[in-house]
């Protein structure tokens, strides 16, 4: 409701504009107000509709609000990392899923908490109720359930909406890609846990974008830290979101939300805020479940076991130096219920000190979702990892504008080019021939074009090889092959040229 | 309106539901009636929305109407499939791009004429108006408008919406991929367009899908037939409609409603059936050079010089035994402007006549599209090639069906299994080791398996390699390498493992 009311506010030229028009109809309630906004709502609605059919060329010709095409240079930066990415999944023996991109809304609906409110609805026309989806793991549940599949490892890359307002400059949008990799099944504690852990390593380590840690806690240990703090049980999920926000807030506004916001006493947020600044390794694992308050709180010491097992698998997949047991970590959905973790980039330590730049991978285990689909309530354990692609990607566009790298877009290798004029049928021929033979090529789609902007096409693009066609080597049945970059120009018999082409470009 | 309507019926138990309804309010005008209807919408949003809240569990667990997941069974096959045709479009230089699912509801708007009502739009939620894109072909114009683009080559493979009636049954949903491959800038004729042609030949060929045709014709051939035949120009569209029925209705058919629901005179459209019953090759171009009325009529002469020009380049490229000029081709899309072509699969002949078993492959010139989009209509001419890639995995899958091939879903090499009990960290550390060495293992999650549960998986799965610990081997320093479809085991020293998986994995 709040939403949609400041939202509905930005409608009018200035905020002011509101107030005049409610006092206007002599409006004070608040479902009064909702209603009058819906009002202003539809006929803005009405207006679009009018502009379009009247004058076609009014609108402004762009991208939906929080959306960007992708241009070729991205989409080989793109293609490269998600190639990389693939490989790891595949390693670990993944399969691959999709799923349609929208959704009946009742799937989506009491997933998300608070941020349901950003979910893409498509209007009614008629049919069923659908959204867009917003995330790959409530869908994936959603297909687990409706298949009865008790065991799969899937990995699932596609795009997902949320109605947010996005930082773009921070590299947030509405659409983006998410790149997830689960384990469903009923299988023996923290091992398939272990391994998504390691996939976050072996991703981030073949990406090579800088040093990282990857942070783990326990959904248990928390719920048991807030029970042993003094937290009524009704208030753990949204003490749980505030605790989340220490990634990005200090202690003291945390805490102020706890006790302002969330109702919290002053002592009970002062001894949460204790545990939260702890981190460690498995010492620390020890020495909690000495803890005098959490060695009594059988859910807090649940937690420890399975974050000591978590960790000695760690050892054993050569993680545990990139891993972190963080007690501040806390995940902002609702569906985890055991292990979480998310692995954050750390600052070039040579720009200064070890910073961290953001969340590039999360993830847990989710162990009721499945169920809450499955007419019987059926449970299929799942655990997963889903990498934040969209940052990686603008990490290593950042990288490569840095290096002055510049990126082909094409993979052309030879370009058939003409001296002379009327050639064009005699290029079509030549082009024709390497086509079958499967190298990869192209030719102007004039009929005359010059030769300086044949070859400076070449060394814009980057293309390896030209042949080039004159009259007199037609005659005498060569044809001139250049190297762009050194510009050597030799001339070879034509029935000789797949060979040597062959040679040249190492096939 | 008339669309609407009719959906609205389908909420009331029975038709004449509306009709008592409308009457017990005392509404008989239509604005009225779509004031209704719309409350009647509104309501059922309503109880939508209810049910969803109250009873998370009483939805029927399914994907959106004319949507289904992809299981990996489909997604391997569907990956080979575009893997191949991304080949050929990389052979001939394109580069790829990608845009966002939903565009503004004004880029979509006057593009697809009838079609338009298909359009999915997203809800108000109090921004902009959005819709799911229809196709590639306008938000490639869109983008190419917006970013001064005037010339790309480019590919896109991605999914588009359609809310259809579809038959599912024969491959048709309301969420499918398409496959575009386009050449946007201003060139000399028919080169960029006969290159389309030879793609389209190049990726069937890869395919191997059965033999098929490429049928070939030209919009400004199309319309001084008409003219030639005495179609009013006005009727121009509407005609061309009706005969891009020809390929799912006959003759008679397609006059019939020429003459009753297009209000063409008998002898008018006689002279269409005609010139629309001809096919052939560059032959048939020059007895229509010749033909009585056409030679007279500029726009066909022009029509018929621009399939001269094609075919001759279609002999070039060595598809001319794939092609065929065609005169009762039209496709239904308005903005074609030149050359149209579409690729018909032909039936297997072995099993009876050669007849068309759907098309798989169409597009055309469309000069004037971009131009829409340009604040100053600047044009640029574009020709493109839409692959059918729905009705080729259908096909594909349906062979492999049929000749009854086990498709592998993941690509796991070695799988690691334990003998005995109590060996899963052994089974882990030995993973890492191979995961390491770029191996793509999997080993069970589960702490103590049975030896015959994970032999048997492995056999299921497809998996060559199993690597067998127990507790004698590893005191001796070595591993049990067993080759699953021979059953053959043989032991291995385990500092020479590595070495012998290369080798037997033929890396």
């Amino acid at each position: 409701m709040l939403f949609y009311s400041s939202r509905a506010l930005s409608h009018l030229s200035r905020p002011v504009g509101l107030a005049r028009f409610l006092n206007y109809r002599k409006i004070s309630n608040a479902p009064q107000i909702a209603e009058e906004v819906a009002k202003l709502l539809e006929l803005k609605a009405q207006l679009n509709n009018e502009d379009a059919t009247n004058g076609p060329h009014k609108f402004i010709l762009k991208t939906a609000k929080g959306t960007r095409d992708y241009p070729p240079q991205q989409m080989v930066i793109r293609q490269k990392v998600l190639d990389k990415v693939v490989a790891v999944f595949k390693r670990h023996g993944a399969e691959a899923i999709d799923t349609p991109v929208f959704e009946l809304k009742e799937v989506l609906m009491g997933k998300y908490g608070e941020d349901s409110k950003l979910i893409y609805d498509l209007k009614d026309q008629g049919g069923e109720m659908l959204s867009l989806r917003y995330d790959l793991t409530v869908p994936f549940a959603r297909y687990l359930a409706m298949n009865k599949i008790t065991n799969i490892k899937r990995y699932h890359i596609a795009k997902v909406y949320r109605r947010d307002n996005p930082s773009i400059t921070r590299g947030r949008y509405r659409e983006f890609y998410q790149c997830d990799f689960d384990i469903a099944g009923a299988y023996d504690p923290m091992i398939p846990d272990a391994e998504c852990v390691k996939i976050v390593q072996e991703i981030l380590d073949s990406l090579n974008i800088g040093s990282y840690i990857i942070k783990l806690n326990h959904r248990l240990l928390l719920d048991g830290m807030f029970e042993a703090c003094g937290v009524p049980n009704d208030k753990f999920r949204s003490i749980c979101s505030a605790v989340d926000k220490l990634d990005k807030s200090p202690w003291q506004e945390v805490k102020k939300e706890m006790i302002e916001e969330k109702g919290l006493m002053e002592a009970v947020a002062d001894r949460i805020g204790e545990y939260v600044s702890l981190s460690g390794k498995s010492e620390l694992v020890e020495k909690l479940l000495k803890d005098e308050k959490l060695s009594k709180n059988k859910t807090a010491v649940e937690g420890l076991e399975a974050m000591k097992l978590v960790l000695k698998y760690c050892d054993l997949y050569n993680t545990s130096s990139n891993v972190v047991f963080d007690l501040s970590l806390a995940r902002g959905l609702d569906y985890y219920t055991g292990i979480i973790y998310e692995a954050v980039l750390l600052g070039d330590p040579a720009e200064g000190s070890e910073v961290s730049v953001g969340s590039v991978a999360g993830g847990g285990r989710y162990d009721n979702l499945v169920g809450m689909f499955d007419p019987k309530k059926k449970q299929v354990p799942c655990v997963g990892v889903s990498i934040g692609i969209e940052r990686i990607f603008s990490v290593i566009e950042t990288k490569l504008i840095a290096a002055k790298e510049k990126v082909r877009t094409t993979e052309v290798e030879v370009y058939v080019a003409s001296a002379q004029k009327n050639l064009s049928e005699e290029r079509m021929k030549l082009c024709n021939e390497l086509w079958k033979e499967g190298f990869k090529v192209e030719h102007s789609y004039k009929r005359n074009p010059k030769l300086l902007a044949q070859l400076q096409y070449c060394e814009e693009q980057g293309i390896p090889l030209v042949l080039i066609l004159g009259e007199s080597e037609l005659e005498r049945g060569v044809v001139k092959i250049r190297e762009v970059t050194s510009r050597v120009e030799t001339e070879i018999e034509r029935n000789k040229l797949v060979e040597e082409l062959q040679n040249r470009l190492g096939q």
